[in-house]
């Protein structure tokens, strides 16, 4: 069956590669995607939204090479065609190009594989490169549709603020992509608690399918993920953060609770993400209004607004604020 | 409508209170009892299996009292008659007696409510005390029916040795009741690795109802856990312990899941349990063949067979190590 994003690849005029350089930001779902109903599509079982990163992104350049080769850099290194984020990047080019050699150059400001979900932003922004370095006239919501293809979360990643990635019901995925929701919500933080930045063990692919063929409890999950998804934008919209902040965190661990009961059971979270749990709900028994989210690594993210910046800096020294409106 | 337990006291022809003794051991459920189909009669959404602690238990005394008051005792120590556990054994005590009054001395050999279910034990003995007392001749799965009015994992233990708790299909609850298992298994042993045996913040019942009520994952629940029911049987009869052990292990976490998912999110395991279960995962990837699995309480409890005993204490030097079936 044809594949919406890959028609509209080859069907937009192209124009001979330029070096043409983007950016996107990273993104934490507040309600998540976890499970696929097609994994070849990355189309996913529900609606997801997302706050993005702000200046935590993935900074690419593509443009053609002038010696007849390949070429992927990652943060200034140069990468062997067999590495893995190498074959990711050329194949997601493929989709772009007709045979002709080019120049891959990703700056990653996150660390890479930390569970901070740098393959959202590095696909966005990929993809932004691509479109641009072949000067393919696009709409954003369609270049969601593409870099959707290269990582499900990377369709979230074209833009700063708020933003809903509708599951959507189209068999071909024609309207599975993100769009930017109008919400402007300056006060709104986000604090990254770093655990550990070490290579996660397990893809969060390889993991969401090991979730939704072996958990039993995952039969659950897409529903109430599809509710979560839709109180989370209400809440946003009337600036209700109690109601956002509980509802992200029953979300996340909701669908964290799906993998401990895979078989056998897979946890992102370690022993030291709990304590970090457990300092968050006794600072928020004094008082502290903020909420935890997690993804597929140990880390855990913060939200909270501009007037417990102090209070949560204090509870946790190491935290990383991020203030996803700045400057935009 | 009638209910099948207390009919049954009421129509089991008694004799005036003699002093008499009894002793029940805790159990831990191998697969888990979490959630009922009736609150009133601890019936169950699904069937459970457990193993005996052998020497961890009650022992409880009931006699008649002779200042015509009643008096409630435990650990030795007097406890006033508005205190949680002398009402709960008093209201007990009331399906039996005609006002006539009593005493009621138990001993715990394990720390009360730090979720090693001494309310199992405390009920089952109070239950063999009772039925010795009054003199009643009743069979012990219809002491087990007895028990399970106080408390539902009080009807896996009124034996030592493998028990399990039938789920059960009749409104009135006179199917809902344990047998012992016909499995002898010399080299079984069970670990506990206390994290933290202070009174646990929300009984199992409040628990288990919080859970019930607002888990969007508890639906898929009861199914699983009479599958794993069956399995964990099938495993002890066939000696498998490695199917047994995993088994064991994802049924807990899948429990444990279905807590995480409640709203707001019920957590008896703390980031200290999370670290036994880390040490434990890396113990087994060096071979260590031992499995855990966790109650209402941070406790992490382990199963392994008797030869990798040393192994045990020496990943775990602070471990007490039952042997269920020593002097059985």
């Amino acid at each position: 069956m044809d594949d919406a994003a890959r028609s509209l690849i080859s069907q937009t005029p192209k124009r001979e590669p330029q070096s043409f350089s983007a950016y996107a930001p990273s993104n934490i779902a507040l309600s998540k995607y976890w499970g696929k109903r097609d994994k070849a599509r990355n189309l996913p079982l529900n609606s997801s939204l997302s706050i993005s990163l702000g200046e935590w992104g993935s900074h690419t350049t593509v443009a053609p090479s002038e010696d007849g080769l390949d070429h992927v850099t990652l943060n200034g290194e140069s990468l062997a065609a067999d590495t893995a984020f190498a074959r990711k990047a050329l194949a997601f080019a493929d989709l772009f190009r007709n045979n002709c050699p080019l120049r891959i150059d990703t700056r990653n400001t996150i660390p890479t594989a930390a569970g901070l979900a740098s393959s959202a932003s590095g696909f966005a922004a990929l993809t932004r490169a691509l479109c641009g370095s072949f000067d393919m006239e696009l709409s954003e919501p369609e270049m969601s549709l593409i870099a959707r293809i290269g990582s499900g979360s990377a369709s979230r990643s074209l833009w700063h603020g708020f933003v809903r990635w509708n599951m959507g019901t189209a068999e071909d995925g024609g309207d599975s992509f993100a769009e930017l929701l109008p919400y402007r919500w300056d006060d709104f933080r986000i604090a990254i608690v770093k655990v550990d930045t070490a290579p996660k063990s397990h893809s969060s692919r390889d993991g969401m399918n090991h979730t939704t063929k072996t958990s039993p409890l995952f039969a659950a999950w897409p529903a109430q993920a599809e509710r979560d998804c839709r109180i989370v934008e209400d809440a946003i919209s009337e600036r209700d953060f109690k109601i956002l902040g509980e509802t992200v965190e029953a979300n996340a661990l909701a669908m964290h609770a799906t993998m401990q009961a895979a078989r056998p059971a897979l946890s992102y979270l370690t022993a030291q993400s709990w304590q970090v749990l457990e300092q968050l709900w006794q600072a928020r028994s004094n008082g502290l209004e903020a909420y935890a989210t997690m993804d597929a690594g140990a880390n855990v993210k913060l939200i909270f607004l501009q007037d417990s910046t102090d209070d949560i800096t204090s509870v946790f020294p190491d935290a990383t604020v991020i203030d996803p409106f700045a400057g935009q």
